[in-house]
């Protein structure tokens, strides 16, 4: 191959990380700058480019590489723009990939970060070969990547796939970020878990470890005590679990997915989790698609996950 | 062009049309016989070659014949086969499209009715030059024909697009045939808009012109109604319109549409029916779509809609 290597970044709102992929997924190097020591965007790019032009150097030079794929939220893959992400510094309209294709000097494609998980996992993951199926991002909020007929959903302005902003609950339900209520992501985040076990420690009497905390509760703790065996803990994951089940049986009546594969910090409560996801949507979902879904956690590594599922857009 | 027609055909419960289209969308023959007639499989194929092998004849023979869509509840497209459908005579799995290329002897594609809808609105109705847009289908039930990237969501089983049924109500939901509660299809079909209409009728003391209507009320009763300026009828379409505008906003948030199209006989309501829904699909959109998505009537006239939209199946 002539072009083995493509450059995959994801851009967080704290950490922008960069590294060097071959085609099985393997990272070759990785680098990584603080996202919000740049206020100007010129500047960060020129960051990026001080740290990966030696390492692409280092790689065999600049033919070798494919191209660059870039995860951000808001990421715009027609246009390849930033456009108004709320948690990075550079706001309005962000030419990402114009400005990267300059600096590094090979093409550049933009997506957001849940849709480079969903490249990422059929690229390298839990999806390889298959050609339907949702990827669901499960950290500070709720994301979504969606793939039909083997192709990512864009839809016709680029930003299809906000699962995390379906409503899960109509009456009475949690403010969210985006200023409506009762989103989806307000009960099965980390912050939505976080959010659960306040709320059950504030309005019952329940006797919990939860009670011991001090300061806010995370959702880290809230595992913690299911763990060792606080059944308050416990019941706010399958108050979790519940309500992302009942969610995803709706997502399977829109594109009959093969697997519906989860991402993130809270897969890794595993069992806790898992167990009252997959009850909740084999119990909701309609009778042509019980038992026939696949519920999967990510095979790709955490650490690494954000790194490769950019990369992966750069071979397409 | 050597093949300048197709064949359209679409099975209803109650009747079965098939005509002769060509490619700008003219039906230059239709005709059609009793879907229950027939309980033996064998039979009603013979029934429709026998009506349709001289249309095709007329048309200049079977030479001038590309393929033949056909549209049928449970239709799959991968198989070909109508698979368990609760309102067509005949029971389990139908080897529909294998014997109609037996009988009729052109290449013979198959999908739902809603699908063929989609389709047909792609090719020759209101979704013209679209590559991404989703069609809702308002008749006894709620269908559904979603496009992405200029292709029909078929999904993992060839079930995809079964947004009738995802939840719109959680608590106290209705009960639906389909075995769950809450569907959109309980409260957004014909059936839905009479089943609203009986609850206000037996429910409160509102006066209402729908009191004195002897029978069952149906959704023509409710139609004629809201025109003659009762209240509690115009109502019945402002909560199915909200119910139904909620549950748009959801599916924008999936696949991020270019237009929604709704098509069947409550979009005869008009504005009883389309302004609440637009309201209430914009009221509950995330806000980068506030105002971006079209919501459109079909422009497939309803007597040809069926045929045309199984008809478009065969020039793919």
């Amino acid at each position: 191959m002539d072009k083995p290597y493509v450059v995959g970044m994801d851009i967080g709102g704290t950490n922008s990380v960069f590294g060097i992929v071959d085609a099985r997924g393997n990272i070759l190097s990785v680098d990584s700058i603080k996202t919000q020591a740049y206020s100007l965007f010129g500047d960060y790019v020129a960051a990026v480019a001080a740290k990966l032009l030696p390492m692409i150097d280092a790689a065999g030079g600049i033919t070798k590489i494919k191209g660059m794929g870039i995860g951000a939220s808001n990421g715009n893959y027609y246009t390849g723009n930033i456009e108004h992400s709320a948690n990075l510094p550079w706001k309005g309209i962000v030419p990402l990939a114009a400005d990267f294709e300059k600096a590094i000097g090979v093409p550049v494609t933009v997506t957001n970060d849940a849709n480079a998980a969903a490249i990422g996992e059929m690229t390298y993951g839990a999806a390889r070969g298959m050609k339907n199926f949702i990827e669901i991002t499960l950290g500070t909020g709720v994301g979504s990547g969606i793939v039909v007929n083997g192709q990512l959903v864009y839809g016709h302005d680029g930003f299809a796939g906000e699962l995390g902003h379906v409503i899960s609950r109509r009456q009475d339900g949690r403010q969210c970020g985006c200023g409506r209520r009762g989103c989806l992501e307000t009960y099965c985040s980390a912050t939505g878990v976080a959010r659960t076990a306040k709320e059950i420690v504030e309005y019952t009497d329940e006797p919990s470890l939860l009670r011991d905390i001090e300061g806010d509760i995370t959702s880290k703790d809230v595992y913690d005590a299911a763990m060792r065996g606080d059944k308050a803990a416990q019941d706010v994951f399958t108050f979790t679990g519940t309500i992302l089940g009942e969610a995803l049986a709706d997502f399977i009546a829109f594109s009959a997915p093969e697997a519906i594969i989860l991402f993130g910090g809270l897969t890794k409560a595993g069992d806790l989790i898992m167990k009252p996801t997959l009850e909740a949507m084999e119990a909701n979902v309609l009778s042509i698609w019980k038992g026939k879904t696949k519920l999967l956690v990510s095979e790709l590594e955490d650490a690494d996950a954000a790194v490769l599922g950019a990369s992966a857009l750069a071979w397409g």
